[in-house]
């Protein structure tokens, strides 16, 4: 087992480190200037995505860059909606606009499996980036992720990312049994990719749940807490040794009880979340993930010293990942983000 | 004292009871036909805002339609930047425009005083709608309210609403101290504002921090804990009284931290909050407010009752105010109040 030597999958698996392992979401991303020159030359975000030479690159930039813990591969949560039938753009500044479903008679045109031309683009990058750390960077561990099905519902019900996901919301009070039956085809169509992803080479995978935090408590139970549940409990079937990271972003005191329900896995903490409570009431048995504030990365100076130090200190002794609580912002400057590895890698 | 007959005040008052009292965040607003009527007729939101007259109406309208149990002075959270000396205006379905305070250097533009130019005009309608209380519906208690220093502060800076609030967020990290003479001037500003509020009639105030939750935590404690409570600690100096209701918006786990640094408050909480871990964690000792999600009452039918149901099933026995989550949408049904309405206070 090679992997053991990996910090990451070590501390996935529970042990605990003077020096957390650390990663940032969106590390591959617009802060780079090397990634802004390849995204320049790729046309669209979503050629880039679907090109898996240029996708294993992104994804190896911020690595050669930084030797962050893990390499998470560049791809997209809207990948899924996309492989199961659904048009799909990216219009530049505008964000995604994605073919609706927005009543029970229309999931039909959702197919029972995924479209080979866009998930295989996405293996084929995975290969490539395995590849590439095996040989380079052997302590580099590779990391596979979903959308949860909540988040990517309220794309496929708004056809765009929306304020309120209202719609997404009034189609789940209204016809609990319709909605649930596209929340049930999107559980099955995240176990196949996420299946895919680790046969061809993720290490462990991350489920993002973006919006499901916004929901009232039931609603939180009904569509993020069990659907992430039954994709969870399917991967530990077939891949009993992969370990899963889960990002409910800002379920805040939802958390609770989304830990007792999701055992035994990584819960990634937002920006929100107060550590201190979290290490009360929640830590014990579970591996923890995150949180820097981005607008601390982005300040830099003391107070990114402090805020690193602040997490540091209250996680110490827990397994623990370091990463941010939120994906970095483009306009976040390079030597911040050294400062900030410099700080979590200082001798202590 | 008049005031004990009153369910509202009871219940803030720390008296549990079977039929909880009942008001609405907005209740006073664009869901109402009679609202809209007006507020065509007053030219401007600021115009209706600043006519004693015209928001004592508006104000009385949903106590005379829904017989609430309380009623919320209509007014808006930056009168008191505007009363500072800021200019504001609102632009037709765009929000607020406010002058921008965004450094140290600028901070002299703030006055000591509120103009009472602005501040007048709300102590009027609270005296009105008090007299009209007190004829024509004396168990409905008058609620008075300010915005939180944080939430004021990311209007100041930005200058109107923004989406994740980074200018105010930024400031604060580079430079604490310039950013917290800003917060000390607002929380002077708090206290006078609603000194003004009670001296005129008002017989409980609630403090909206709307944006506070999206802070990480250390960031909370400062911002929005720490001037909350100072704000809260002069009221009580000056009405050792009057009830005071904390609504700090999605602030999640750090809720217990605030629950304790504050005690003896209300806390209002928002539609993500998990009712059941407040109840097993702080609500002792505690009144709540909450947390109806304003899309069930959207939605209505089973799915209303269904949440209004939950809601009284976790929170019976604790004094509880009946409230949404978060304001009322303007496209509510009215036929749905009026079925929340009675399904809260049926027999039980």
């Amino acid at each position: 087992m090679g992997s053991f030597s990996k910090p990451f999958l070590e501390t996935l698996a529970g042990k605990s480190s003077a020096i957390p392992p650390l990663w940032m979401m969106r590390q591959a991303g617009r802060y780079l200037p090397e990634y802004r020159e390849l995204r320049a030359k790729s046309g669209s975000f979503l050629n880039l995505c679907y090109n898996p030479k240029q996708a294993a690159e992104v994804t190896l930039q911020p690595i050669r860059r930084f030797a962050f813990d893990a390499a998470v591969i560049f791809s997209d949560i809207l990948v899924v909606p996309h492989a199961l039938g659904l048009n799909l753009s990216f219009a530049e500044g505008e964000g995604p606009r994605l073919e609706t479903i927005t009543q029970t008679s229309e999931l039909h045109r959702l197919s029972e499996k995924l479209n080979p031309e866009f998930t295989e683009p996405v293996y084929e990058a995975i290969r490539q980036v395995k590849k590439d750390l095996t040989s380079h960077h052997p302590r580099t561990a590779l990391l596979g992720f979903v959308g949860a099905p909540w988040t990517l519902a309220t794309y496929i019900v708004a056809g765009k990312g929306s304020a309120d996901h209202g719609q997404a919301k009034l189609w789940a009070y209204a016809d609990p049994e319709g909605f649930g039956q596209l929340i049930e085809k999107l559980v099955a169509a995240l176990v196949m990719h996420l299946d895919g992803q680790i046969k061809a080479g993720a290490e462990a995978v991350q489920i993002f749940d973006s919006w499901g935090g916004e929901l009232a408590p039931d609603q939180f139970n009904q569509w993020c807490l069990r659907p992430i549940q039954k994709v969870v409990e399917a991967i530990r079937r077939l891949h009993p040794h992969i370990p899963v990271i889960c990002f409910p972003r800002a379920a805040g005191t939802k958390l609770l009880n989304f830990a007792r329900h999701i055992p035994n896995v990584c819960i990634g903490l937002d920006t929100t979340e107060d550590r201190q409570y979290i290490c009360a009431h929640i830590a014990e048995g579970c591996v923890l993930q995150g949180n820097l504030d981005p607008f601390a990365l982005i300040s830099g100076g003391k107070a990114l010293d402090k805020a690193v130090d602040n997490i540091l200190a209250d996680l110490q002794g827990h397994p623990f990942i370091f990463n941010l609580g939120h994906g970095i912002r483009p306009e976040t400057p390079i030597t911040h983000v050294e400062q900030m590895i410099a700080r979590v890698r200082m001798n202590r």
